[in-house]
């Protein structure tokens, strides 16, 4: 029954993606608060009901830029839209404490991530929008599966290899975070999880975990599935070739989703491209420009072909065509940044969304807990 | 102030200590429903009221042997004469599933523990007996205590070199285990913590996050310090040179709560001894006949010196002084015995008892959190 259930919904899900093609952009999301517009746009009443739960989690890392937003921020929009009521989305404060945090830059984090996805679109009344350590059940059923979990098979992890050799004494939180991420996921039986392909292998932990809680106690979750889309990669500003990084010391790296015109303006400029002047598409070849015309398609409902074409008939350079797409990225993000600034000036209102968020995630939660701890022996 | 306090407490312990060997005895302790008797005996009135708070855990083993109740039992009970209303005892059900467990069992292991320990003279309106894992926040305080401890720091551990070459593949819940013990621990806020020799390491651990927590994010958590008192150390009757433990197969090498009169007989006859027909105090050089004198001790207000001379009055040999020795455990379990049994006919009761423990619990922890949640950052 699952796969007949799980081929309906790729079937569904290829439709829905053939037909959010036409919607994925900035100014389309942002138009999400006229429904009827964008229900006839998504054709939101064509798909089958999928009996799908979906998981997602972001760090609060504060206002999130457009690599974040063209990437993650707008399919969860999309997938909101498919998932009305069967979507979480977890602000993981929990996770963000495996690294040193400052007190209140990470409650300010906190709030600006929640001000940033409602302004992106995120509805609380579709997706269930919460703060992690809200629901300490997330710490219970980590520390459930960590007694299921061999301390050999985390090591194994790429993740921990790697970050165990750039810090001196790695944290019991950084060596068992994939633990607290399946608990993340498995509270909720999720069935869907939309990660990137770096998070594969935590995947593939949490369905061993879940394997192993069936099979040892009781089938209470769900094998879940990774959701993986074609999401626009969009990099650096300053290195094309990297990905656009919070991370990145510059901050002329990227643009972030609070970014006034002027400072588009002088990012857009400052981006690095190379001693060709006309625009033309060539990721190999030319990565600088190319970048800028994967943002401009992530901003406008266009292809590269009609990017390259405009930019060819309007007789542009590179200076030119920085200066044009500045002024589309500006008008892109101005009605969103208008809403984050309103936002931002109403944390109590924030607040109130997370804790809502929170009551609605722990009523699922503790129904799944009722289940874990009964088959445990807890009572 | 701190000093102060501990120096105050420390000479009201001793106090505690000399009258309460005194009433060091089953019979004594069975006679707890006697307030006023009891009152008299231990003095109660006498000692400076100290702003101590307890914590001790308890493994759901199911039912104890003398061997629990005159180490840990007997002196629980003795300390809620002096700290009740501050004393917090937990069965650690989440503890119990670093190893494997069969479901069944445990809950009626954690019922049965329950029944025991009310019927040893816990006191609910006393002390908080509550189930572990019915406060999920000792969970979330452990992930994020978890977070400022590193892992070769738990790997330095004795129990942990010790129990990962027990098993092929080690579970995270076995090496991360101290950690949960501390959030136990400083969830209350307990100032002692009454535990053997064994858990030396454990509390410094918990010394340690407590001071990195203050030292990080501003002063929560006071450091808690050992409890150990003079209990007596009740040899296996197979063993005399082991303790008394539920891991040994043999079940004649221990006394259980629940024995009746006959099996008590047949345990204390079948007990290994020498060939030295009269009775002596010798640990060293007669294991058996002296561990069978200190459970005389544990059961009845008598020291060596006095059993000893008893026994030569009555001209016993070995075989004759444990068919009286089993006559005295027996009488001295009796009263016990039969409010296990009472007990474990009402299991909503047993489960009502720690349900109500835990909703006291938390409101402690709840208060504890909300520090460390906003000293974190997550409000």
């Amino acid at each position: 029954m699952s796969v007949l259930r799980n081929r309906g919904c790729a079937l569904a899900r290829a439709r829905l993606s053939a037909n959010l093609c036409l919607n994925s952009t900035v100014a389309g999301t942002l138009r999400h608060k006229s429904s009827t517009k964008l229900g006839k746009e998504a054709g939101e009443g064509d798909f089958a009901v999928c009996q799908e739960r979906i998981f997602s989690g972001i760090q609060p890392t504060g206002i999130p830029h457009i690599g974040n937003y063209a990437g993650a921020i707008s399919n969860w929009v999309r997938l909101q839209k498919k998932f009305s009521g069967n979507i979480l989305l977890s602000i993981v404060d929990l996770h963000s404490i495996t690294l040193p945090q400052d007190r209140d830059q990470l409650w300010q984090n906190i709030l600006d991530m929640t001000a940033c996805l409602l302004a992106c679109g995120i509805e609380p009344e579709k997706t269930i929008l919460f703060q992690q350590s809200l629901v300490p059940l997330h710490s219970e059923l980590a520390w459930i599966l960590g007694c299921l979990c061999s301390v050999p098979r985390l090591q194994r992890l790429p993740q921990w290899k790697e970050k165990k050799s750039s810090v001196k004494e790695p944290s019991v939180g950084l060596l068992t975070y994939p633990i607290l991420q399946a608990a993340d996921i498995l509270l909720y039986k999720s069935t869907l999880v939309p990660v990137g392909e770096d998070q594969t292998q935590h995947i593939e932990l949490t369905r061993d975990l879940a394997r192993a809680f069936n099979r040892l106690h009781g089938t209470v979750f769900p094998e879940c599935k990774m959701l993986s889309g074609e999401v626009p990669k969009i990099r650096s500003l300053r290195n094309p070739t990297s990905k656009m990084s919070k991370s990145e010391a510059n901050s002329k790296s990227r643009i972030d989703l609070l970014d006034s015109p002027e400072v588009i303006l002088e990012k857009c400029r400052k981006a690095v491209t190379d001693f060709t002047s006309e625009i033309s598409y060539d990721p190999e070849g030319r990565p600088g420009v190319s970048n800028l015309i994967e943002i401009h398609m992530a901003m406008a409902d266009l292809t590269e072909d009609e990017i390259v074409e405009e930019s060819f008939l309007l007789a542009e350079d590179t200076g030119m065509y920085k200066m044009r797409l500045a002024g589309i990225i500006a008008e892109s993000l101005a009605p969103v940044r208008e809403r984050v600034i309103a936002y931002r000036k109403d944390p109590d209102f924030l607040t109130d969304v997370l804790k809502e968020g929170a009551a609605k995630a722990s009523l699922i939660a503790e129904e799944t807990m009722e289940d874990v701890r009964r088959l445990v022996g807890f009572r």
